[in-house]
């Protein structure tokens, strides 16, 4: 069945409740869902894995940690422990994968290579709880045009060169087609990391044009916007991925869409766009 | 001077003619201008090389060329002969490099991989005139923000690429901070760019958040966004960057500003935030 390996990520129906998002996404047939801490905490931790577990529903990741470029000081103290809390959270939920956004510059400072410093930082303070937990880290390049407030992590590659200074078991990379679909350097990079067993997600979205005023919103389905699924789907699959793909779309006219629907519409642009390419 | 170096991009007063450009660089104490080929049309190609000879202003770059993706057609026939037009611009004027903008996906198009090949096939039939005129032409990495629709070479290192398949007096590369700033390969990309002379010019502005309604619009005089102008220059200075340093603002508060008043107060950030890094 051709949406076997799909999973629609939660923030796709982001007004919907735990419960609701659950039910539209058995409803469209759709075997997997990415899951939010932030729903997640509203139902509530163990009423949210009891659901989702008695719906049959597999959980592909949870988003997400990170935000730890601080400096030294509390901040810092203070978003570990919040990434300890996802790691747990996490491994209740039954989601093989953490997704971190790393966090940007912090207020004020133009220290790029010192906060892609603290991230590597960061990362060696919490491998050990996600070993234990049994959770990889997975840290997602986010577009360039995020570097300053969201993620000084802009390429696969560089989010590579942070992963493989720990085992696959702990710390993996997303390849999310909106992020990196550009890089020149992307063929080798998916290679690269398909080859080390990096891939923790494959999160497919369009990236629409004109950027939106919100630059965060200027995702869009499958087919509404510039990238080539076919030829970026094979990539991920002569990598050797076998996971689940999600859909992760922010978008204000799809938030503001019925959640049946926008989980009905995701899986047939999955079945159209990135389910031919599959094996 | 700590001018010495400065070259105002005449799209940073981009209301002002010509005529009303030159003077308010002149008058600001800026020894070189980056000339704009449709306000030098609209005054006239002999005018405008007369009139800026007179002012005792160098030209650094004249902007631009390149928007040649297209498959072949007429399209491309005819962005050829522009941008051949352009090369003979740019050597009236005296401008020893017409910075090239190469351009996005063609409309309906999502082979990035195969837009990029036109580049390079463009450049080789362009690159017999430039040679024969004087000029270099100087391929400008756009962010990778504007990879479908402006610009589908994003890193200095694929601009680097490109250009090394031809003559360093035929193709070179533009280094502009607020198109690669966030590059994680940067210093490395810099060394090289420098190693091969390929800087063609350096170009600064800053990164400003958040990210502009109309993201062409997102630039912003050194100090009012988030690029660290010091450590930056100091990778060109040590690459071996001899050339002039334009400061390209599109911003609409700057545009409508008056001219002269921009024209001083591109000259103070300059003097404060790039000049103290220059040998």
């Amino acid at each position: 069945m051709s949406l076997e390996r799909f999973s629609l990520n939660q923030a796709t129906v982001r007004y919907a409740s735990l419960p609701e998002a659950v039910r539209v996404t058995v409803d469209a047939g759709i075997p997997s869902i990415g899951l939010w801490r932030e729903p997640v905490a509203e139902f509530g931790l163990r009423a949210s894995a009891k659901l989702v577990a008695a719906s049959g529903l597999r959980v592909s990741t949870l988003c997400r940690g990170g935000f730890f470029t601080h400096q030294d000081g509390p901040a810092r103290a203070a978003a570990l422990d919040e990434n300890r809390r996802a790691i747990e959270e996490a491994a209740a939920l039954g989601a093989p994968a953490l997704v971190l956004v790393v966090g940007g510059l912090p207020e004020g400072s133009r220290d790029l290579v010192g906060a892609r410093a603290r991230v590597v930082d960061a990362l060696a303070v919490l491998a050990p709880d996600a070993a234990a937990a049994g959770v990889v880290l997975a840290i997602e390049a986010l577009h360039p045009m995020y570097v300053s407030d969201r993620a000084v992590v802009s390429t696969l590659g560089q989010a590579l060169d942070i992963a493989e200074q720990f085992a696959a078991t702990e710390v993996g990379v997303v390849v999310d087609t909106f992020h990196v679909w550009w890089d020149p350097d992307l063929a080798a990079q998916v290679a690269r990391a398909g080859r080390g067993g990096r891939i923790a997600s494959y999160q497919v979205c369009d990236w629409v044009t004109p950027i939106a005023t919100d630059p965060l919103l200027s995702r869009g389905y499958p087919g509404t916007g510039h990238i080539d699924f076919a030829s970026f789907t094979r990539l991920v699959v002569e990598a050797g991925y076998l996971g689940a793909i999600e859909m992760e779309i922010f978008r204000q006219e799809v938030w503001d869409d019925e959640p049946a629907a926008v989980a009905r519409h995701a899986a047939a642009t999955f079945e159209q766009f990135v389910a031919p390419s599959l094996p």
